[in-house]
Formats: C-alpha cells, sequence, structure tokens
C-alpha cells in the first residue's frame, strides 16, 4: 500500500457520496414512475439495484480492509465501523426504492385512483433526509445530523394522512381497494427510507459528539 | 485488559445470543397477545424494547473496544464487524414487535375479525429463522445460514397468502377494513423480522466461506 490513510478515508468517503446519491436517484426516479406513470423510468429503477449492491460489496471489503491493515483508532475507528452500517441502510434504501417501482409498475394497469400529492411530498423529504444524512457522515456535522432525525416525524404524520385519506377511499369503493393497499404501501416504502436516513443521522451524532442519541428521542431537538 | 481475547469473544457470542433470546421473546409475546388479545403480554413487549436497546449500545461499545485494543484481522475481524451489522438487525426485530404488540392493542378494542391461523405460522417460522440465523453466527455454521435464508422465500409466500385473504375480506365488508389493513401490516411486520433473519444469515456466510451470497438469490439453494 502506497496511498496515504487519509486519501483512503477519502476514497471511502466519496464512494460512500456516491451510493448516496444513486440510492436518491432511485427514489426520485420511483416516485416519478408512480406520479407520471412512467414504465421506463421504473424499470431504470429496477436496473440500477445492481450498481448499488455492488457498491455495497466495494464499499465493504474497503472497510475491512482499511480496519485489518490501518489498524485506526479513536475517531477513525468509529467512522469506518460507521461507514460499515451506513452501507446496510443505503443498500435498504435502494431495495425500498425497488418495491415502489413495482407498485408503480402495477398501478400503471389499472385507472388513476387519484393524483397524488401527499406521497412525492413524502418522497421529496425522505430523498433530502437521504442526503443530508450522508452530507451529515462524511463532514462530521451533528447539527445536520440532528436536524435530519427531527424531519422524520414530519414524514410519519405525512405517512398517517396518506393512510387515513387512502381508507376513506378504500370505504367508499371496493373497487379501489387494492389500488390503495398499493399506494399505502408506497407510503410505508417511503417512510421507512426517511427510518433509514434517521438511523444514518444518529450515527452520525454518536460519532461526532461520542454520545448515543438512538433510543432517546427525547433528546432529538436538544 | 487481563483477559484473553478468546474470553472476550466469548463474551461477544453470549451477549449476542442473549440479545436474540430477548428480541425472539418479544415476537412470541407480540403475536400471542395478539391471538389471545392478551393486554398484559403487549405491555410486556413494549417494555422490554428498552433492554434490547441497551444491549445494542452495550455490544456495539464491547466492539469497538475488541477492534481498538485487539486489532484483529482476518477471520476475527469479519467475525467482530458481522457482530456490529447483526445488533442492528436485532435491534430492529425488536422495534418490529413493538409495532406488532401496538396493532395487538389496536385490535383488541374491536370485535374479533377472523380466527389467526397463518400469522401464528409467520411467527414461528419468523422466530426459528432468528434463532437459527444468531446459533449459525456464533458456531459459523454456513449450512444452518444457507437453510435460513432458503426459508424466507415460505414466509413471503404466506404473506402474500394472508394479504389475499385479508383483501376479501376488506371487500365483503367495508366495516372490516380497518381491522384488516392492521392485519395486514402484522404480516408485513413479521415478514420484515424475516428479511432481518435472512440479512444475519447472509453475512453469516460471507463470513464463513468468505463469499457473499448477498443479491446472488440464485445460489441461496447452493
Amino acid at each position: 500500500m502506497d496511498r496515504h490513510f487519509d486519501e483512503e478515508l477519502k476514497d471511502l468517503k466519496e464512494k460512500l457520496l456516491h451510493m448516496a446519491s444513486l440510492a436518491e436517484q432511485s427514489i426520485v426516479k420511483a416516485v416519478k414512475s408512480l406520479v407520471d406513470r412512467q414504465k421506463d423510468l421504473a424499470e431504470e429503477v429496477l436496473a440500477s439495484d445492481e450498481a448499488i449492491n455492488l457498491l455495497e460489496i466495494e464499499v465493504d471489503e474497503l472497510c475491512l480492509k482499511l480496519l485489518a491493515l490501518r489498524q485506526p483508532i479513536a475517531t477513525d475507528l468509529r467512522f469506518i465501523t460507521s461507514a460499515l452500517k451506513i452501507i446496510t441502510d443505503l443498500e435498504r434504501i435502494g431495495d425500498l426504492s425497488v418495491n415502489i417501482a413495482e407498485r408503480a409498475l402495477d398501478l400503471m394497469e389499472h385507472p388513476l385512483l387519484k393524483p397524488l400529492i401527499d406521497i412525492p411530498r413524502m418522497a421529496q423529504l425522505a430523498q433530502k433526509m437521504v442526503k443530508d444524512s450522508l452530507d451529515a457522515f462524511v463532514n462530521r456535522d451533528a447539527d445536520l445530523a440532528r436536524n435530519v432525525c427531527m424531519r422524520d416525524d414530519e414524514v410519519d404524520q405525512l405517512n398517517h394522512q396518506i393512510f387515513r385519506e387512502l381508507l376513506t377511499y378504500m370505504i367508499q369503493d371496493t373497487k379501489a381497494i387494492t389500488r390503495a393497499v398499493d399506494l399505502l404501501l408506497v407510503a410505508r416504502h417511503l417512510e421507512r427510507i426517511a427510518d433509514h436516513a434517521t438511523n444514518i443521522s444518529e450515527d452520525v451524532v454518536y460519532l461526532v459528539k461520542g454520545k448515543t442519541i438512538k433510543h432517546h428521542i427525547e433528546e432529538k431537538g436538544g
């Protein structure tokens, strides 16, 4: 190994940001395919999942290599073990986007149930949370990370609102049930994407401040 | 540090098994509270979540300590980084059991929609997958881990079966919709618990065989 450890860490950060940007694009494309009923976009999401999966393996191996050969301690050690966890979250965000794209493909086969307003809003929030959680990670920005955690409530609230609205459609017209359930699942996938961004952000606060905010929801705003 | 590294690894394994057994108990209690409409069991699940969360932090810190002070390489390094990922899966299994317990408490307020047959079966499968995935991990048993991955299909199939059955209830009677949706969510929580057990098992195969079966579903039976 002739490169410096700092350069290797920089490489790790770049790969993580690249993986995050692929995951973000998948969210955006999956929801756009749903809203605009564009089959090609949904298929792009399915196709790009492989790239995210391969990046997960690549970054995982890079982290292991750094742990074994550089034997980092303190902050660098925590940074690398956090990266190991974050790639799992990003990979699952990719999977959830695939789930949304699959629901979009299903829904295209049937008439539009309703114009979608809250789901795109929820998607935009979730995507921004993913972006900011990774920016917070590479810049060790605990304030931004805490801010992401706080935004999770807004996503949960939108999810409940969507849930209640779709229930009324189901009650009014039984023919709407399967489509309403599909949309309900999309909202839940987006909620889980936001949860993953929150998990990443909690790791960032731990990394920077050396204390855990996991399982201490009351501290989210602190 | 006067203890041997082997003893520390043994301690790590024991803590992981303890955490897994708490997570398993939560699954069992949450579903039993749903099936038997027992409020006290659901409340036990909510109460025990704190213990799982605290164990996650404790094991996380133990792993970091071992990485920093023992600077393990090769198999031991992979074992510890796998443990770091596994505790995240176990913690989320605990959260999902809490979600099930919350649905159970909701459903107790309303008349029984139908006798539950498939959901307890699904829960039993998921709980066994969690148990076996952790046994496979601490015993480095790749065959058992592969076996767990294969069982995930059975859980997915049950989930689809439950989904289709609940749809028929919703179509027949709009007053059944909210209860049916609650049960549908319980089935999805169980499916996600099985997914976490599958994730753990994939890590075990990687740990033992040094190759990844993640993202290579066709190899699951190999």
